[in-house]
């Protein structure tokens, strides 16, 4: 006969399939001698039978449950439905896949009129005991039998209401027997059935509901959406309870198995004797740390420090246990890997290598490459944040903290800067025009704007804190006030940003300064040694190029060659370059500007020494060079020698309804070549320089923007001849590659053409997601927000790569190029470079180098590490 | 020995790819009797020869041309140099593909200064004899020696200041006897060698050169561009040269088989006695109706009356013919397929049918379906559009004609044309709001904006004619004036638009009515018989429906909800929904709009019958129902009981950077799910009161801008719901289908994931192309000419289909549509349904149904049947 039910005795840990995740993990822990409270598993198989004979449970499978049921009786020494001292279970689903809350359980099985009374005796609290009670038939009602919910809420309501008091637990034993007697009433009346009262009926009953609950719509749903297929349906545990409130000799608590706020190698945790799990949360009576259990019951204590050594070897990480000791007898109700701070990560991974615990290899694939960021940046004093007023919370778009005087305007921001101020910027949103007073502040916080906006993105590029698109905040920079829920906030007063998690507080709080301990070096270079992909930076800056070289970064995957012009000292040139009505007007302008580009590149070429350094042309549409407010445009018209209205003009000439879909990128160097020309010139101009030192320096000119072959072999040749132009007049021989960035739909789908021109792509995977797509990053908040929330995206797509759609694009690209052009160069550039799923994917398509900015170079070779760990065939 | 030259008596015509495109050509008209002046072909073999012996003609071949040269001259009774009656010939390139105008041709080939005499005794013309010599030096010594053109221009020039001339023709025989001298001393003097006065050897120069001229960069980049690949190389033919310019029994003139302005089926052309085909085009002197060439020269009259026939039979297809009579006896130069009206290929088409020439499959082949659009509008009268100033062109954005009286605000235009006035509208770009004004006028003329700009393809959908983009003109609305090069143009003044061909013109131009005749609906039953897509149309009002019905649409591909929002009894409606502050306010708002949708799509279907009707939701950004203009924000805030503040602030509040990739399509319907309910209600109690009546219709739902299947069952489960709910509150059963339109690359990707639950695709090539190539239709404007200019793009990607990376994108979207569901319906509703090209690419992938705007039906109905004739395996 086929074995239905199985002792958690008699279960394997290999026998997910046939017994579930829990079913599974219940029988391992029992195997290596952990004192679970007993129970069995009735195997998955039993569902599959049950739907196939028409949802009835078979005679066969019954037969097992009782004798297993038999089993458990004899083991605690209870009995099911028992007045003295009765058996209570509990009965819950458990897949192979984990579902968590799509299906049924049920707690306190075994309560009845007779047993309750047992209960309350054992304890010594009728109160709990019929509490449980009117839980259980509530429970039973509505998940097995059907009944609505609210009824049971009105009537609880309404003992509430005629005793005058308002919490349940002002409700005494008395109230709460009338309760259950009612309770039973409304089941009878809701389903037309009486509540049973036989526990064996109550317990197949449930079991029966929880084969059911498999095919509910939520659970139906849920495997769709998670692409859980090929199961057979879902296990079912029956466990005993245990009480932790069954005396002075009983108890309960949590502990670690080693301190996971430090990660220091010393056993953590707290208990309350007398007392259920939730009192221990409730914080009424103050838990014990775990050490002085020794005193109370010593045997209990010595059990559970061997456990923690059991378990930490057996799991191989650090466990967060969750105990009750029942008359004197310890149970284990539940382990499971402690969640921990980064710091802790990073220490008890090191540590549990030298331990010879682990691996190096697993060390590595511990740590949450996301949750180095708080050991990169400043924190908030989480003690003192819990104090102060929480004001709202945007997105957290440049990890960090910042502390500072509120003001509105990048000038305010730059003069208070000057004077050792330290300020937040507040705007509706950043421009190009602000970068000066982003650099000048503390932290940045707008108003409008996704987690790829212009503030998120060259916040992060400098390592400034930014919460972004607080939609809550009424950010008026004319007014020099914030309002929020009708509180107004003017400027000067003091605020706190945490970038990690996007809150916002009123007044000062203390930071926390960031702490790369030795721990942090020695899983780094472990990293190293295990990553395929290179880790770039991208740097438009000689201090983000050393910050990023800091971390580690292996060369510059970005350098943005726009933000270069928007300096004080020379977007005058930049304008006047704009506004030109000539060819040659505009050739004069650009000759301003390219001793400055020359040493702007010299100079990062010196830092990354000889490192690659991937410079893309310009990108930006040029309107965003140019001022928007009124008195700007006066003072700079005066500045340029034309009038406000030639200068209006000229903006609105330049306007565009879809700057994204617009005049930009090559499409520039297109339409004015001379730009490309004197762009390329200063590259190479600061290349022979360095060459006729003697160094080596191999520039890496990427055209932006490219969705045809024939864009690029335009920008190719102007570049080229610039290239053996300024070999000549040097007279000094250096190399340099041409390669495109891969941001446009149709440059990804023809990537087989321009590989036969380009050397290598650089996937722009912020511009490929907004074109991929179809969502501005500027306006996506209105509704990505709300698209998480409904699980159209299971995060936003420029946070974490969408690998299905623009994962699909990136793949098409390289499956395209490689046949081609076998050694090209393939890398990525957008904000996806530092997100560790995104870097995954990389390394799984087979791209050579991921950029990102400069503070997240850890988490890219962090995740570039556990990338190659993961897929290693 | 190999053949390496034919004379064109011995070529044939299925010899293309050994005597190229040319060379077969003259011999199969020879072959038939045509009397071509006779030559012969060196094969594209000996070219390949010529390169595979560095560059050097063989002996043989050179043998072999001599044999066949003197051949030639036995047969025309002349010899080349001789100078009493020198032969001369053309040498011209001919390879098997066409590749115009890439590599060299030099006539009058025999010349020197003997046989230069005897062309003047023969032609009793000396000024012409040297006339010819001095351009064959300076072609021969530019083109075969490599002389530099500037010389020879100044040469000239000097020669006509020092005779105190201006023009060529002024030069008599002696001054061009000296100018032969100078011209051969510049050939010396740049090229270092003497001009050869040996005809043998300037022929075999000449032959090198062509050969030469095969790989000059100029045809290489064309084979590249062209994709012209595989080919050995050029022929070169050499033929006679024949002149109507020596004396009374010579001429020369242009005829075609049938009138090329109405097809009539008659000969036609004109001639010119002792002339050459330069002077018939000159207009110096009026040139004969052909019949009367029958008094002149009776037997070479019927013998070209006789060739008319011969070239008709066997071309099957109308002629234009060249020909000349030398001393008496007819040569034709040349026959091609003669360039005729839209008219005359659809007369011309249907007779050649009756008269047996043709099959019905190649009648419908010869029309290009595009010109039916002259026949479909009004036009401006060519003859009278000469004598008028033409003040710009602009994009030919929507056919037809119009004149009328310049207007700048669409009220203007609704106010005049109430008092009975035609008026043409200019606007910088227009918005949605000026809809009604555009109804108005006649024609719209706007300085911004493509071919998919909102002017353009509203006024398509009117079947207004617009010329769109005129970046030329200044229009300033503010002031009522356009300037256009310092000239400026009031309002009230008359304007003439030809749509067609994006001229405007200043004054009023006669309009020529449109004439469809019976040819034209024989022509397009046969085109109906082939054909394998359907066709329908793109309408949003009854009035559309109607018309396209006339024109032949078979369903509704494309019914845009939002453009029967903008009507002035509805809009206020919509407004108040977009700026209700509760969902309450919007539901009540929503159900003001209900009853006046309903109506909409009744009446539709109504006039659709039981043709199918596919009805997009609300698609395009609220914040386009808004006002823009501050006069107008006051007026409608006190309609809406509002602040002018208040509304202000919501108009900001929507504000998008990128309003084409904001929260618009189905975006809005997943946030604000009433707009769906709304929508879908109206649709389906329209649908439901067609049922009662008893009659069919089954309304396709379509929803927009889905990138993501959960966008698509999010919105596919609000509809049904509603479908459901209507049967059952009207009690009737109706069907329906929903799907969606694949506009976001996104879609395209995950067609197969999205076909699971959509029950047809309709591709939005429009958003398709601004997302996928990355171009704000709206924007591009500014680079897209220089684009086609370059051949980045070999025609704008709004109008004809970019079929290399859109198209993939469609093609990849059918390919993982298909096999999921087979039954999938697939159509096309982005404005290249009714554009040729894009159509046939639509019946290769295999779509079922392509949707144009009402006046292209009849387009896309032609380019549909040629599409399927085209591709019949």
């Amino acid at each position: 006969m086929e074995k239905f039910v199985y002792s958690f005795k008699e279960g394997k840990k290999e026998m997910k399939s046939l017994l579930g995740g829990k079913g599974a993990n219940l029988a391992d822990m029992t195997s290596i001698g952990i004192p679970v409270p007993q129970g069995f598993t009735i195997t998955t198989e039993s569902c599959a039978k049950y739907y196939e004979e028409n949802k009835t449970l078979s005679e066969e499978v019954k037969k097992q449950i009782f004798e297993k049921l038999s089993e458990l009786e004899k083991e605690m020494g209870k009995g099911l439905g028992n007045q003295e001292d009765p058996l209570l279970v509990s009965v819950r689903s458990g897949a192979a896949a984990s579902m968590p809350g799509m299906m049924d359980t049920i707690l306190n099985l075994g309560l009845n009129d007779e047993s309750v009374v047992g209960l309350a005796t054992k304890t010594g609290n009728e109160r709990f005991a019929y509490d449980s009670y009117r839980r259980f038939i509530q429970m039973f009602g509505e998940v097995v039998m059907g009944a609505e919910y609210d009824r049971f809420e009105e009537t609880l309501q309404q003992a509430k209401d005629e005793k005058g008091v308002k919490l349940d637990t002002e409700l005494d034993a008395e109230d709460l027997k009338k309760i259950c007697g009612k309770f039973k009433e409304i089941v009878k009346e809701e389903t037309g059935s009486l509540f049973p009262d036989d526990p064996k009926q109550q317990l197949l009953m449930s079991v029966e509901a929880v084969f059911k609950s498999w095919n509910n719509p939520r659970a139906i749903t849920y495997r769709r959406m998670n692409e859980i297929f090929g199961l057979k349906g879902t296990a079912v545990n029956i466990q005993s309870m245990v009480f932790g409130n069954m005396g002075e000799d009983s108890g309960t608590g949590v502990c670690f198995t080693r301190n996971p706020s430090t990660g220091e190698n010393k056993f953590y945790g707290e208990y309350l004797m007398n007392a259920q799990g939730e009192d221990v949360v409730a914080g009424i009576r103050t838990p014990q740390p775990i050490e002085t259990l020794n005193n109370v019951n010593s045997e209990a204590y010595s059990q559970l420090v061997a456990i923690r050594e059991k378990l930490e070897k057996h799991y191989k990480d650090m466990q967060d246990i969750e105990f009750t000791i029942q008359q004197g007898k310890l149970y284990i109700l539940q382990t499971r890997n402690g969640k921990r701070t980064a710091a802790a990560a990073v220490r008890i991974a090191v540590e549990m290598v030298s331990e010879g615990l682990i691996s190096k290899e697993e060390a590595v694939l511990r740590v949450d490459p996301t949750s180095l960021n708080q050991l990169l940046h400043k924190q908030l004093d989480p003690n003192s944040k819990k104090s102060r007023e929480l004001l709202t919370k945007g997105l957290p778009a440049s990890p960090g903290a910042a502390v500072g005087k509120l003001v509105f305007t990048a000038q305010e921001a730059h003069d208070l800067a000057q004077k050792g101020e330290k300020v937040i910027l507040a705007r509706g949103e950043t421009s190009p025009e602000d970068i000066e007073g982003m650099h000048a502040a503390q932290g940045i916080v707008t108003q409008r704007g996704g987690m790829t906006s212009h503030a998120a993105v060259v916040a992060r590029g400098m390592g400034r804190c930014c919460v972004a698109g607080c939609s809550d905040l009424n950010i008026s920079e004319k007014d020099r006030v914030i309002e929020i829920n009708g509180k107004t906030i003017r400027d000067g007063e003091m605020l706190s940003l945490d970038g990690s998690t996007g809150e916002v507080f009123m007044g000062a709080i203390e930071l926390i300064e960031p702490n790369l301990s030795g721990n942090f070096s020695t899983l780094m270079e472990w990293a190293d040694s295990f990553r395929k992909l290179k880790v770039r930076t991208n740097a438009d800056t000689p201090k983000d190029a050393q910050t990023a070289i800091k971390f580690g970064a292996e060369g510059i995957g970005l350098c943005r060659t726009e933000h270069m012009f928007f300096e004080e000292s020379r977007i005058k040139a930049v304008r006047e370059m704009i506004l030109a009505e000539t060819l040659e007007g505009r050739k004069k302008a650009l000759a301003k500007i390219l001793p400055m580009q020359r040493s702007d590149f010299r100079a990062l070429f010196e830092i990354m020494d000889s490192r690659p350094v991937t410079i893309r042309l310009l990108d930006p549409p040029l309107h965003e060079f140019l001022p928007q407010d009124e008195s700007d445009i006066i003072e700079i018209a005066k500045e340029l020698n034309t009038t406000p209205e030639h200068l209006k003009q000229k903006i609105s000439e330049l306007h565009e309804f879809n700057p994204m879909l617009g005049h930009r990128g090559c499409r520039l160097g297109i339409t004015s070549p001379e730009i490309t020309e004197m762009q390329s010139r200063a590259i190479f101009e600061a290349a022979a320089e360095i060459a006729k030192e003697g160094k080596t320096i191999i520039p890496e000119v990427m055209v932006p923007l490219v969705g045809n072959l024939k864009e690029f072999e335009n920008q190719k040749s102007v570049i080229q001849s610039v290239a053996e132009l300024v070999k000549k007049e040097k007279d000094v021989e250096f190399n340099y590659l041409i390669g495109t960035m891969i941001e446009v739909p149709r440059g990804a789908l023809t990537a087989d053409k321009i590989a036969a021109q380009a050397e290598f792509f650089s996937f722009g995977t912020n511009d490929l997601t907004q074109m991929g797509c179809g969502f501005s990053r500027d306006d996506a908040g209105k509704f990505l927000k709300r698209y998480v929330e409904l699980g159209i995206y299971d995060r936003d797509p420029f946070q974490a790569l969408d690998q299905e759609g623009i994962g699909q694009l990136m793949q098409i690209a390289v499956e395209k190029a490689k046949p081609v052009r076998p050694n090209i160069k393939l890398g990525i550039c957008g904000e996806h470079g530092g997100e560790p799923s995104s870097v995954e994917f990389c390394h799984r398509i087979g791209l050579n180098y991921v950029s990102c900015s400069p503070f997240r170079v850890p988490i890219a070779r962090l995740a570039a590490a556990q990338a190659a760990l993961k897929n290693k065939d």
